[in-house]
């Protein structure tokens, strides 16, 4: 009977899954609430449940070899245990997730950070499909800033999974507070919600009429999209904090460079739908902070996944770990 | 007949050399002034030189099996010729370093960084020892900054050997300018010349009394060391001044832990040798900035090796080449 895999991203307001044979290949997707105010345990019920509608829905697809997640925040990828997960209630400290699942399921299961899963994606169907040695620098632009590493087509987790927060390097030592506790980190500097409320800021001191008109003086109506409109219609201000969100995430791809000088730094997360205004600013960053080095040959590019990036990395999650534990364990994979 | 590996560490003003046996132990060295100002061809000679002359004090010691050669700037190392020599004279500029020594010496040649040569150094022969899959950061504080990177017991070297310049990432995006162009870079800030600056700036405003007698009101005379003196014996503003230098050495190694997790941060270089003032503040840095995530794992150290570094490196460049490469090339290996 053939085999087939599973991928879960499971955010703070949705639950997605999939289903892919052997190579990958997505077969059947469909996604769910997440409820997370229910409790870690339910939410488990509700990603099996998913799993099991997907698994009936397939038809008569074989046995499922593996299931690979994503979760929103830190994980213990050698036990496949929570630590910590800065938008879910906080008894989400801690829970065995992948042996929870692995019960309902019965089939090895994987954890890793939702971004560093996004950014095996891109790597292994996306940018870096081609590539099997690609280095590369993932950042995820969104309500948080998070990143992944890969170096020479391998994700690099570090001992407990925690390399890759792009999105917490200091850019601004003494700058604004961050979630995380420190100081002018990347996060604090040019995530959606700090770009919104640099947005915010200008339309209340009367700095932005387009964006006043577009969102009708309500400030809870402002987002990034609709500040690139309000700065294409002609919005000086709300242009310029938004090319100066995107050079501060220049100077963390700037910094990357120099340490890893990686092939590709790719801009993901729903920020990163903007375009243009943020990857230009991005590229002319890294030529001016660190073009007497050899920088010629790192490309910015957009994410060619973009939402599918993090189901398309919790498959190549299950594969990978398969292809090295040859599906025994439920807790494998350390680089 | 036996064989035997050189290292060379060429310098701004002199040019070590070492003669080691395949296991990398070194039994004879030695050293003599650089003479950039005569050339590259001439230094070249003088290394050939160096190195012929070590040859003949090792008595019937086999046959030169290749050369590692550390240089201060950045190079191709796939073809073994120099591209951007900060510290040397302009007609150092694309000089086939390998194959001019390799005319000279009859074995194969393979240059590197210094930084990057001495971070091998250390990985082979110094606290990586016993840690084959060591994933470390390398700090060498000196006139300048440079750096080196290490991931899961291999050195980081990049499409073009320029990753791992941890000197050159952005610490203060408005600070001051650096030699490279960019502002705000590490090496602006905690470099030595940048400690003195500080140093002196005390002097010259009456801010450093202790000082001020130890090097006899004499600016030029101002070291780290001296400062170090000066702070122990009550300096208050100098100890503050070494401290915001240390600061932000630990800003830079905060930042590669985000990106890399690494399991140990080196300093290493001459203003290292400073000490626990320059190491305490750089733990308590990483703790305050990325103490979020598990980073009980990260030590700092100083460099095992020393001055030595840039040596035990070379001949290790030599060894691993010659590992892959079956002693054929004199311009292999790229990561």
């Amino acid at each position: 009977m053939s085999q087939f895999l599973a991928g879960v991203d499971l955010g703070g307001t949705s639950i997605k899954a999939a289903l892919a044979n052997g190579t990958g290949e997505i077969f059947v997707s469909d996604s769910v609430p997440t409820e997370s105010h229910a409790g870690p345990v339910a939410v488990i019920e509700r990603i099996a449940a998913l799993v099991r509608r997907l698994i009936s829905q397939g038809g008569n697809i074989g046995s499922l070899a593996g299931i690979g997640v994503g979760i929103p925040g830190l994980v213990d990828v050698s036990t496949g245990t929570t630590q910590f997960l800065p938008n879910m209630p906080t008894q989400w400290r801690n829970v065995p997730v992948a042996a929870l699942l692995r019960e309902r399921l019965g089939c090895p299961v994987w954890l890793l950070n939702d971004v560093r899963t996004a950014t095996l994606g891109e790597l292994r169907y996306g940018h870096g499909k081609a590539s099997p040695r690609l280095t590369m620098a993932f950042f995820s632009i969104g309500t948080g800033i998070g990143g992944g590493v890969a170096i020479d087509g391998q994700l690099r987790l570090g001992p407990l999974g925690a390399a890759g927060e792009l999105g917490h390097q200091t850019i601004l030592p003494d700058g604004p507070r961050c979630g995380c506790g420190n100081r002018g980190c990347l996060e604090a500097l040019a995530s959606g919600p700090a770009i919104i409320g640099e947005g915010v800021r200008l339309l209340r001191n009367g700095l932005a009429p387009r964006l006043h008109e577009l969102v009708d003086g309500n400030a809870d109506r402002v987002t990034p999209r609709e500040m690139l409109i309000a700065a294409n219609a002609g919005d000086e201000l709300v242009r310029e904090a938004l090319i100066q969100a995107a050079t501060y995430i220049g100077i963390a791809a700037a910094n990357v460079v120099t340490i890893l000088h990686p092939e590709l730094i790719v801009l993901g997360g729903g920020v990163a739908e903007l375009g243009d205004i943020l990857i230009t600013p991005v590229r002319r960053v890294i030529q001016d902070r660190v073009g007497m080095f050899p920088t010629d040959h790192v490309r910015v590019e957009s994410s060619q996944l973009g939402d599918r990036a993090g189901l398309a990395g919790a498959i190549a999650l299950a594969q990978e770990n398969i292809a090295i534990s040859g599906v025994s364990g439920s807790h494998t994979r350390s680089n």
